[in-house]
């Protein structure tokens, strides 16, 4: 859907250099990372890029771009899987690599206040020196700021602990399309006082504002950390293992992950890492917990693995208690995208879909790609279906690894797949976002009268269309 | 602010009959509670409430409202504290009280949907049965609906454990003023498609449509809990005390209250209770744990309490073990409202500012009032100025007892105190709400592009202001 919004111009160029504003144009295409994203799957075509340093230049690139209609699309760092992040013409790309600023943080009451631009991982090494920790987590966290994860709603790896950003940010300070300032970054936990404007922006994908600077509520640092990496049959098992951590692991379950034979395997050949178990299982399953005195933990730890014995639900475990070695656990987990992609053109779903039709979902992919003679024939063009996920809050990632990107993979694929997640009253994008390419699927899962209000609220909010045109709900 | 909607007419109601819908009208103004609002502080003058026993029955009320430019005040449990429930002149009213169904309780991932209607403690009870609880409990939980609790944002006493409704609330049902079914019932966790929408309603006080549905993330049922109550000299020992807990109990904290020496006379007094210390202490601060193996969740409360006595930290503690007994001191927590209610006219206060700034603002009321003539002198109409609150996140509430409503006392108090508190930073509504009178307070706290934010979004949403009118951000 291509934008009305007409592009850059060398006046613009000059307008923002002469605001102090760093913008850097290119004849041809902008270099570096800005046009491609991380998968290398979306490309952009953007000329011009800025780099504000301050709310304040936010505000004034948005103010020049409403008033002469040129279409932004907001980078953090660019880690997206979706294309959320990429400019699709013209549009002018504006980085907040420049906004790391950590404004406050208040150390009784663990609550930070940043730029947008922090890279997570970085704001969960300061923090932690203060005995907290950022509540989320996910893969890209060297890479991902902060500004972007709350622009995709990003899950990560312990929502079953910390729970949403819905929940977890207090509060946002975004720049609207017109260059206002909306400052609603409260650090209060509690606050029932009008509507909770902020909340909007939350998975917005910059197509609301440009979010410079976001309130979190921390969690405190644990005190133990204990580790173990389960081997199982099948996915049944996973289900009811889960049963019992909660039952017995209780309140100190900090992550919940499994992924199944292949993508152990593709680790281990893509990445040359170690596989974490020895021998080979349909199912890997990692358990962390988290508490406040390791005694009673690891005591906790011992009663859930003697209950799993008991009920003879695993084949191998394998207890980590060593902190590297821990970090090399959570590294092989890490590196589950990255081995997917090396192996070739990998095409990504995001989905939140009820336990129950997790597996079945993987079987109908399977059956589906097969019955089209692409999978598991002669002649078939994709290499490999797989799934891995963050067990207790219905997030799963599937795979299919093809030897091209698009085509009759991508045909047989979609909407196939999306209609099939909606009518098992799942979503779309769990973790991922709608990014370029699906919000045209949003109403498999989404009633129509849910969307057009959300059509509703972006031309409210943005009505001359400027804030990263035609992707997210436009195109739904 | 008169709304220049029109009242309801015979032929409204003969409408609504014909429907089949529990239409009820009454020449003068209608009895019951519909009319007078807990605290006795706010009255309706509604002759007409219908009770809808479905989202359908509901649509077509406000179908008709709309069409008709009839403005409609919805009511749950009448507990609040705001007003936002009264009728201000010739409103319809809308009763939940119909609309109490179970829809759904999903056992495995732990979600419930719920209608509207159901009472809060029922709906705890409920699914206790299956090892879990309702992430939110306050005081009225034996009358308010969890769609009044949903529609107020109520955080309630265990916010610190569970966290706010933004997070727990998966979805909604809700219907628009023009009569469409919003359905956004969703019982995923995790979902990033597209703008969060049911969001808006969280907080709305019925002023963008109808909650008539409501999918809530359940927490696990403790499987031990324990309870302490703490006699203090100061608040900053509550404070310090605070820091040490979240340490030595860490994950397992469930609440940390305290109230300061008068409010635990006036429940002695007006209750008849008797105080859950022996001696007299300025600050009494009740922690409560809960956890999933009672030896450790145990030793931890020791471990904390040693390291209270050995920093000279309390003067009187109670280890409350029996199960009756700690129902007891909940009780007498529970009823600090309503005893300050039966000791004279209460001008209640429920405000969010950070716990450095709470023990100032209750000298600066006094203060305020004293130089007024009010508090602390011979013509005092004041008698009592108090406050209570859940330590750790930010909630204070505060109590002018006057010998009547409004009047010197009111102007005295506002618009100051809420400058006050938007001048350090806290929010002029905690977990009550705005309702009918404090919207005009909101600028105080949040910002004019943010106030002018929600009155759009109202605009949008309710463009012929049917849906709870002159209340919450129209006064703003």
């Amino acid at each position: 859907m291509a934008s009305t919004n007409r592009g850059v111009t060398q006046a613009d160029i000059d307008y923002f250099a002469s605001a102090g504003i760093n913008v850097v144009h290119s004849n041809e295409q902008l270099g570096g990372t800005y046009n491609t994203d991380y998968f290398n799957k979306y490309h952009g075509a953007s000329q011009t890029i800025v780099f504000p340093k301050s709310t304040s230049q936010v505000s004034t690139i948005l103010s020049h771009c409403n008033d002469s209609r040129i279409s932004v699309v907001t980078q953090g760092g660019n880690s997206g899987t979706a294309g959320g992040a990429m400019a699709q013409q013209h549009e002018l790309l504006l980085s907040l690599r420049d906004m790391d600023r950590i404004r406050d943080l208040d150390v009784i009451s663990g609550v930070l206040v940043a730029e947008a631009g922090c890279i997570l991982e970085s704001l969960d090494e300061h923090v932690r020196k203060f005995e907290y920790i950022v509540p989320v987590d996910l893969g890209a966290k060297k890479r991902c700021m902060i500004g972007g994860n709350v622009s995709t709603n990003a899950g990560g790896l312990r929502y079953l602990r910390y729970g949403s950003l819905h929940g977890n940010v207090l509060g946002l300070e975004v720049v609207l399309p017109d260059g206002q300032v909306l400052d609603s970054l409260f650090t209060l936990k509690k606050d029932a006082s009008g509507y909770d404007v902020k909340q909007l922006f939350i998975g917005a994908e910059g197509t609301l504002g440009v979010v410079t600077a976001v309130s979190l509520a921390l969690a405190p640092k644990p005190q133990s950390e204990q580790l173990v990496v389960l081997g199982m049959d099948d996915f049944v098992t996973i289900q009811r293992t889960f049963v019992l951590a909660r039952q017995l692991l209780g309140e100190i379950v900090s992550a919940f992950e499994f992924w199944e034979r292949r993508c152990n395997e593709l680790v281990v050949q893509y990445e040359g890492y170690s596989s974490p178990l020895s021998a080979t299982h349909e199912f890997h399953v990692l358990i962390e917990t988290r508490g406040s005195l390791a005694r009673h933990d690891w005591e906790k730890m011992g009663l859930f693995l003697a209950r799993l014995r008991a009920e003879q639900l695993i084949g191998e475990s394998r207890v980590v208690r060593d902190p590297a070695e821990m970090g090399q656990v959570w590294l092989f987990r890490s590196q589950m995208a990255n081995a997917h992609m090396k192996s070739g053109c990998m095409h990504v779903y995001d989905f939140s879909l009820a336990s129950k039709h997790q597996h079945e979902l993987l079987r109908a992919v399977k059956a589906h790609l097969h019955k089209h003679r692409l999978y598991a024939c002669e002649q078939a063009v994709v290499r490999d279906v797989t799934f891995f996920g963050h067990v207790g809050d219905d997030n799963i990632h599937l795979q299919v690894i093809a030897d091209e990107f698009g085509g009759a993979v991508e045909e047989a694929m979609e909407p196939w797949v999306y209609q099939w997640v909606g009518a098992h009253k799942g979503s779309v994008a769990a973790e991922h976002g709608l990014g370029a390419h699906k919000g045209q699927f949003l109403r498999y899962s989404k009633s129509p009268v849910l969307v057009d209000t959300m059509k509703a609220l972006k031309r409210l909010l943005d009505p001359n269309d400027i804030m990263n045109p035609g992707k997210h709900v436009a195109r739904a």
